[in-house]
């Protein structure tokens, strides 16, 4: 089995596959406005890093389309693409292939022409501008594919020379950045599903990644959907696990990775970087080169999303409880052993 | 306002608050079976290694009530005292106090008289048997009640010289060891209410504690009743939030101590102990010198008990998802700072 399409441009829309309906439902969700893209980008129905970098591609398309068949000036454009670009702050993919995808804003001929010509300019100009678009979107969609392929290919590798076990690797990981996160293979599960592919895995162990469960709803379903062997643990349970040997290596995605090499990803990674470092084991973060953001010096410039207490404290907890409701945590650089690209193997312990 | 009774001998059966349902209801549990006891432990209504060991001496004298009722043989009692001991395998406390309640089963006369006799014998041995397990199990909360009060202040003089801050201090704690795992103020949660009680506590961080979220469910609860301040955090943000700053220190109970100062502990405790020894913040269990076992030498001698899969993967994961589902973990005497009891205060650091 393999996994359904995750994220494509259709006629005039965005089909997506709801993420926070699986593994229960397999659903699409059909999006043609940009408010409707930024709903299903802050409920979590499309996310990962990468994807949001290809939804933003596709949405600056979406937006030139809704643009026309409601009449927006160009300031309204340029607007709502700029409500897209912040709708979530950590990841740096999401801003960074919005911005991208509008650049031709810069470069077009401006609203302000002569009243006559402006008219005629202007239609010319949505006709060319959609084309563009569309076109960048699709670009977009390509380039996560093959860049997937290339880091999945690339960790594998390393993997194989750093644990060298002599037997197939036992990898732990958290969140999920395979298909569903990145298209592709993925990052660091596209790393795991090269690994089996080469005949290389024994198994894997997935934190549950809570408040929202990606792990154990996402990743444990697309570990299912190509036979991967794998059992799932509570967030806390992984240091633990880490420390009595049950895993040979760490590999993660990221949201964001600073000049310095620090690596925002989902909370709970700083845990599982901390207990590789005792245990000795290589903590391995998968991530294209987009991910990486000379703009940030460090983590501590790393915005972290702070999301709704209900998310942690509902049903459980009294009513009415407070929560700290971090959606990323920051590991230092000096906890990752090596970061690898579709480009490179950056190696990283050492040099913090 | 204060905790309800949490356990308690009444005539002829055990009243114990069913903690499965808190916080959203508050219900008591009539048990009146040594099966029902065990049924009320394994599911975790009655839970926390100090009340488990209380409910152990409450268990012998329920043993013994029920077994004069149902004309039990000495043999069939021993038995079903022995099951009760065994009911969870990782706290120390229960078959440590069900053990010391029992003794009077070695020093009685056996069963083997002569026939005649031992009827006579058997009808005055019961009722002295009873009167003793009873008094026995008494005794037993009152002990709990009064240790946890002595461990409660002496853990709050500990941190208030450790911290030393200049300001009232910020805590981070796992898991539920107040009232209602311990009866009077609790262990780690005791020190809490301690430092509030003296002016001393800003607030408090609850980690939810997965699988079965007992500080969402009911540290949160205990802390709302005593009127102190508190947030609740996903487990895998506990090391992320210690490592921002936001807590002066850590301090939990234990379900076992080792003789070398490895300490047992709900799962995830491990995690915020590598956090606090990177944070270098005081790293605090607080637990009776009961939890301490010098027939452990260590760590990796305790056993750790494994519950159902079902409590990890249902419901979010795909059906029939393997987990992994330690209930404890092990933290190395070497990530210990110290160790608070009712008797000293022993400084586990750098003897690792």
């Amino acid at each position: 089995m393999d996994i359904p399409d995750v994220l494509a441009l259709r006629d005039g829309y965005i089909e997506a596959l709801d993420q926070t309906v699986l593994p229960h439902q397999v659903r699409t969700l059909r999006i043609e406005t940009v408010g409707q893209l930024i709903d299903a980008i802050t409920s979590l129905a499309i996310r990962g890093a990468p994807l949001l970098g290809a939804a933003g591609a596709l949405g600056v398309a979406l937006a030139v389309r809704q643009g026309q068949r409601e009449g927006w000036d160009r300031q309204r454009l340029t607007a709502e693409i700029g409500r897209l670009a912040a709708a979530r702050p950590t990841a740096v993919n999401l801003a960074r292939e919005v911005h991208a995808a509008a650049a031709f804003l810069d470069t077009a001929a401006p609203d302000t022409a002569a009243p006559d010509t402006a008219a005629a300019d202007s239609a010319a100009l949505d006709r060319d501008m959609l084309d563009r678009a569309e076109e960048t979107a699709r670009a977009a969609l390509e380039t996560a594919d093959e860049v997937s392929l290339r880091i999945s290919k690339r960790g594998a590798a390393y993997l194989r020379e750093a644990c060298r076990t002599g037997t197939q690797l036992r990898i732990h990981t958290h969140c999920n950045t395979g298909s569903l996160a990145c298209l592709g293979w993925g990052t660091a599960l596209g790393v795991i599903r090269a690994l089996h592919t080469e005949g290389a895995l024994a198994n894997v162990i997935v934190d549950e990644t809570r408040p929202l469960l990606q792990g154990a709803r996402l990743t444990c379903w697309e570990l299912d959907q190509l036979g991967i062997e794998h059992r799932l643990a509570c967030d806390g349970a992984g240091p633990f696990l880490i420390s009595r040997g049950l895993a040979d290596a760490v590999v993660v995605g990221a949201d964001r990775i600073a000049a310095n090499w620090d690596v925002a990803n989902k909370i709970g990674t700083y845990s599982l970087a901390l207990a590789a470092h005792r245990a000795g084991i290589p903590f391995l973060v998968a991530a294209p080169e987009s991910t990486i953001d000379e703009n940030t010096p460090d983590g501590d410039a790393i915005p972290i999303e702070q999301r709704p207490d209900a998310e942690v404290s509902e049903p459980a907890a009294p009513i009415g409880t407070s929560a700290l409701n971090y959606a990323f945590d920051i590991t230092p650089a000096e906890l990752v052993t090596a970061i690898v690209t579709e480009e490179r193997v950056i190696q990283v312990a050492g040099k913090g």
